[in-house]
């Protein structure tokens, strides 16, 4: 059984995160704390789990769809993957469509050996080298853009692996973390800009990476600090390491949302905790959109913590307004007859004694579409609630996100069709409100945001991109050829 | 993939409801609200499900091992299951061992015609009566203890269904919940005492028959009330209804443990909201055992509306120290090196930055056999707590249950062996406090706890066993014989 | 992959024995031995295949729907059955529809203990004594004729096993050939006529019943002498053995249709080696419906031996004028265009550089619905044959049979609606020929068939039921009171 | 189920043909028919099975382990493969190990678009020409050789994809029948020596090719001519076709095993009937070979053809003294006691009553190991054979094949290690004798074998191989140095 994302709406109203990654080397069941680890990454991407892993002579691969507990939990699976040396990934299908093939690790025979990838985020120049690699004769097995990153690396003419891996990244443009294997160990690396996530820990003698803090906890590692953008770290079978910047130095801008959504709450996203960062959110929620109300009710699971932080902000007391059931994840053939919103009732049930005759504040992450909210805030009133206050602990949504986060396209998203009025219209609340951009700045430690160089990449609250977006723009360039309709979101 | 109860600890740390029952009569396609109503009662069994439908001809079954989700969501599924009348079973496998042929609803072909039955609760005297029935020539198919049910209607000289059922019923001692199905129509019926829960509904011109009201939420139905204890009610195709009470009156004695763990926060049970319930039996706890702390902490999910009720009452803050993974159910393979308490981590983790350095008050809902709660302990001081404190809200488990209950056996139970001061030390809390019997009392809404006739069965609580036990008291006799250790519990 | 018969034509043009069984006590690994027997009967039921095993104290039971090999080919399979005795059936779905539920041997715990049951045959009056036993309270498991036997066991007033087996078997009307399993051993036993055979052999120091000697050879026993008809056989664990004669005697009536196509050609059936009985077919075909041609042609595999009968006694050469795939089973998913008879073509192939321009004798062992012999006159003729004449090894098949074989019912048999010459118009031959029901007797070694007493069961050819059909009379009954059409044969 | 080669012993003692291809252009269900052709083709590899479809737009590909039946047969699957061009093949792991990846038609996304290839043959210096890619950045996606031809394709600096296609096959050492599709149409070839069968045929107004005609027969297809030796034929979708010779003119040496062995009886082999050529062997046996017997017996089913023309020369009759089960593949476990030869008589049995007292000659194609030709002697006299002469269709087998075939090391073939008197003394026969070369070439219509210049490859009984076999003697090589032993065939 596929479950799907536990804070998901049935008809997907979230933003995803694409992938996790995780990498040990120097452990040795390797793939073990591979598996817990990737286990532990789950919320990031739910549908594929893969994991590599190397014995000193050979490399191993086992993948499958579904979850990490489906595919690696038995000792079976375990033991097809011997080794010292593991890489693994859970995915979303983002870029690359779904089935088999597309699923990380991929694994190449390269010329100078066995060549394993695993990536979190999206090359957004990847349709483009394609091209160019295809026109050289290059023939591609998967429709992943991690794989132009494969051939880039076996055609480049540099001597060493890793001269080859920093001559393939910097004709790569985008996001990314990777974790590469190859026989002669492990190397970690974030982009420029360091939009995706990378943290190191110690476990024992290993070295261990992966996405969030949570997944070191998990396998009992230590986690030492997160891969800096634009770093590239070696390590070694006997554990020695070095660090190298190619790219040379530039500000980052790591991905705000990881704070509003993407992360665990109890992991620890650029040097801050997450759970803090949502507790604030709510309480800059409290001091920006102040209410009377009976009760703030958080839309669970994800909407808990800001609803503390507004609950203990404001001194409105914190309810379970909303039950959430733990067997989410298929869609059920509706009977025809009753059932009025069975669908979001199997996810959400309002908690009608408490609610009936109440004036409630809803509290949620975020609004994507604004069908869930809708249906939510409609509960809310069948249950008996006398008034439904909405606050959301993100800036509206407005902007697709090109960096591995899977983003409805710019017409569906609510806040990039509509002003804030018409969105409280539009999900019948009788009032809705936002953190602000700053308030979020706030939240996250910061004095705000600062324009002319911000701290963070918001560009899905912005529209503010940070790098280049080739393949877009030649799309976009097509399509006006064409006289096709363009969504006006971004590149302009 | 089969998730075990998602408030479970890996080694099973929790005492289990072991069935819910679902049926509805009169809707268009009745085994698809049947399914939606299982779903919603999965957290009472997640081991198997089944449904039986009735066309107005034939009986069409389909079951399956794991979730509802897994077997009955598609429309493949509920095609095979065609009509107007459906009964449904979530199981866990207490009485008669897993496989295939013991997952209900049980079915058979009488000479009055079909006959399907859906059963929660525990015959305590299944053996006696199957022994009885096998040596005049019956033939079992399951090791169910509801089978005896079916030999016992099927072997009645009673003229009518009806009565055969009551005749049945009537040499069948322990707990029992039942629904029904014939050629013409459901019959719903609760035990004399009413030990285990079943509600009554309206869906359009339907009626719906539910172990629990968030059933009857899920697929849009109205609740009307509960079936009595003791309570026999017949319902036709047109609509029309029976109630019947063929056991004479006798004080009801609902299981207690409803309110403490098993039912839904969102259900309401014997008249009373689940989660008022928890929240009140915090705030006695609060009262008789309060301490001085930062921070409120549960153990979710099931500590949080006992946690919110503890903050509330005692003015601690309500924070979420730990962090609990939505993706639970599999022991996974364990590496040799390092990974510490991976197995409760990988579905507790503590939220380090939160919690270093502070006095923890910890609020679960229950403890059963303490090596949990004593890794939760251990994980909360590995996060740096200062101090941390143990409440549980219910009193301490100290007797198995013979009533559709699976618990371990009494030499297992923590509260079995120990006094509350050797649980401390057993579980390395700095204190530990239960919430009284009487206290629980009051938190359902009761004066306290009448001994001559108690309210609620508590025997889990007190020891005090509302019905005869015949098949364990022949078990304790045969085994004296044979001079086998005996379980000091519980009938002496 | 389930392979259906390798003999039958996709639109299952041909009569189906639709069981054998194996039994043996006193083998140190019961069931692997059992495994391979089945094996070698195969060829008698292709749906389903089930074993028992019995260890001394427990038996054990694995059933799968397909194929022997595909079920208990593995030493998991084996692993699961240990003990010194096993029984195990092979089954087409005659009586009793498919499913799991079906699949035998059937077992029961009786008060006396268990008790498996393997069954080839069927019994005539199945439903009327079905209905007796629920109308006092037994409640089936199965749609099996098969699970009759038991009931009738499980309330015989009988004190021994064996005596309430007789009292059952008493009861009882139609064909069986039954292996027994108790936990005090075996029981082989035939109805009163001996309609469906059981052999016996000796395995060193073990006994083995099976349906055919093919089985003893392949699992290396020794062939002792066949079940006699009426015959009771009881074998204990020490190897000692007695034989029952419960049911007095009478004249035998084995099935002819064994010889002429059930059995392998390299079992000895009724004293008789089969090979050389089809064989003397086609010089009996030889004698009766000679003819000038260039070539003998086998429809294969099945009209081989009468083929090579009737070539040494005409001195016709013997050639593969049809090549049969080995890859049969599945009907395929016809492309719109071309492709004519690829049904029939998927199977059989003409060898057509042989066959152009000749007169070709085709040999088959009969003719049931003719659809298929119609479709291979034609590939003859498509492939160039000048003339083709057609020579069927048995008489023409013009009744159903009611003893455990799955034949069309009566309008749908060829020589149920035809006669000799119009059935020679509809497949479309320059001459059609069957063996006089009088040469068939002389084939199997007798001077001709008695007319008064008759050797052998030959109703499927005459319409000479040997036994009442209750079921069958009860049902012709009631269609008539319903005006139903009602099929003529046979009981007028 | 997978059974394995109907042919075939439990022990492999057969000489395995590793592919089967098949192609249809121009027909409305392309995939359908393709899918009956491999059917008919399933002989020649039985491991996996795969199609490559086209709509005019795009490829699409579905592929799975086990039969074509088990994966092609339903609606579903061909309707996954729509479109009016299908390419098809079936296969044994001889190059490239047993896994999806490997499972032909492979495809691949060239820059001049897709390419989809099945391939039957072998390519003798496929480890070199990898090795030479890999080191210009190639990235293989599969073991097989066949990889290597398209990966020569997409980096081919010429023009059009028949000038890349032969430029690629140009570098290509060993066997081949190739058929490709692109988007611009289909493409047929066969290695300069023609070793591999390749043959066309018409299908209303679609062209097919199949590598044999027994493929045509059974999709309906008219038969045209084979491929020569040599040639690429080109057919657009507009049925417009060109035939090439790109490497010239030489002289054919076709596989003489296909008339041997590998090809069904019904089809035509290098223009000749390969059920004539086989009845041949049997007659050049008989005078090669002549003995005094009772009973000309074969071994089922490959021996049958022989026989019949070792019993027309000899006058002897033909019996069938061997019975063949129709269900073989599965090595069962075996019974510890009895059961003696069980695995040889699961699949041959001894006619018993036929073969004792009688002197037998045993007819079988060819001799590999010679373990089963023993066990059949045995079988043989313990059904109680008087004399057992054994006689071979094919001269001894002393040569591994490296042209596609699988054949065990020289060290494991009889005749790689004995002589005929020593074989005879191995098999226990009375007598053995093997059909000349000589005999062979005038059983297929030729005066004898042309020592010079021989007209068919014969390199499995001569050593004679008609290429250069790079990659073995690299290999060799390179065992010489490391001082391994060095299987002394064939290159020295």
């Amino acid at each position: 059984m596929n479950f799907t994302h536990p804070f998901l709406d049935d008809d997907g109203d979230k933003l995803r995160e694409e992938c996790g990654v995780f990498g040990v080397i120097g452990a040795s069941e390797a793939a073990a704390a591979c598996a817990l680890g990737l286990h532990a990454l789950q919320h990031r991407g739910q549908e594929a789990a893969g994991i590599t892993s190397f014995d000193g002579t050979e490399f191993y691969t086992r993948r499958g769809l579904g979850h990490v507990a489906e595919n690696f939990s038995t000792g079976e699976a375990i033991g097809e993957l011997p080794g010292h040396m593991a890489v693994g990934h859970v995915r979303y299908s983002t870029t690359g469509g779904t089935g088999m093939r597309n699923v990380q690790p991929l694994y190449a025979d390269l010329a100078s050996g066995g060549f394993a990838v695993a990536h979190n985020g999206n090359i957004s120049n990847a349709s483009k080298l394609r091209q160019e690699l295809v026109s050289k004769g290059a023939i591609f097995q998967s429709t992943s853009d991690t794989e132009v990153i494969i051939h880039l690396v076996a055609t480049s003419r540099y001597p060493t692996m890793l001269d080859k891996l920093v001559d393939a990244l910097r004709l790569v443009e985008g996001a990314y973390a990777l974790i590469v294997t190859t026989p002669r160990g492990m190397a970690a690396c974030r982009d420029p800009l360091g939009i995706r996530p990378l943290v190191m820990g110690r476990l024992g003698d290993a070295t261990v990476f992966a996405s969030e803090t949570v997944a070191l906890d998990v396998v009992g590692a230590e986690f030492i600090r997160q891969v800096e953008p634009g770093e590239m770290i070696e390590v070694d079978f006997d554990g020695s390491m070095r660090s190298h910047r190619p790219f040379g130095d530039s500000p980052a801008r790591p991905c705000i949302f990881e704070h509003v959504y993407f992360s665990r709450p109890d992991s620890i996203f650029n040097e801050r905790s997450v759970y803090e960062s949502r507790k604030h959110i709510g309480v800059e929620l409290a001091r920006e959109a102040p209410i009377e109300a009976d009760y703030v009710v958080p839309v669970p699971d994800s909407g808990v913590p800001a609803a503390i932080g507004y609950s203990q902000q404001s001194g409105i007391p914190f309810e379970l307004g909303i039950i959430r059931s733990h067997y989410v994840g298929r869609t059920f053939i509706q009977p025809s007859d009753g059932a009025r919103h069975a669908g979001v009732k199997r996810k959400h049930n309002a908690n009608r004694l408490l609610v009936a005759g109440k004036r409630i504040v809803l509290i949620d992450d975020s609004i994507v579409r604004g069908t869930t909210s809708m249906k939510i805030v409609e509960m809310m009133r069948d249950a008996g609630a006398k008034e439904v206050h909405f606050r959301v602990a993100s800036p509206p949504t407005g902007h697709g996100c090109y960096y591995g986060v899977d983003t409805p396209e710019r017409s569906k998203l609510l806040a990039g069709r509509m002003d804030v009025e018409a969105m409280c219209a539009f999900i019948k609340a009788d009032s809705l409100a936002f953190v602000s951009i700053d308030g979020l700045y706030r939240a996250v430690g910061l004095p705000g945001r600062t324009k002319s160089c911000p701290q963070y990449c918001d560009a899905c609250f912005t529209g503010d991109y940070p790098t280049p977006l080739t393949d877009l723009e030649q799309r976009h360039a097509a399509e006006a050829q064409l006289n096709l309709p363009v969504d006006p979101d971004p590149v302009s």
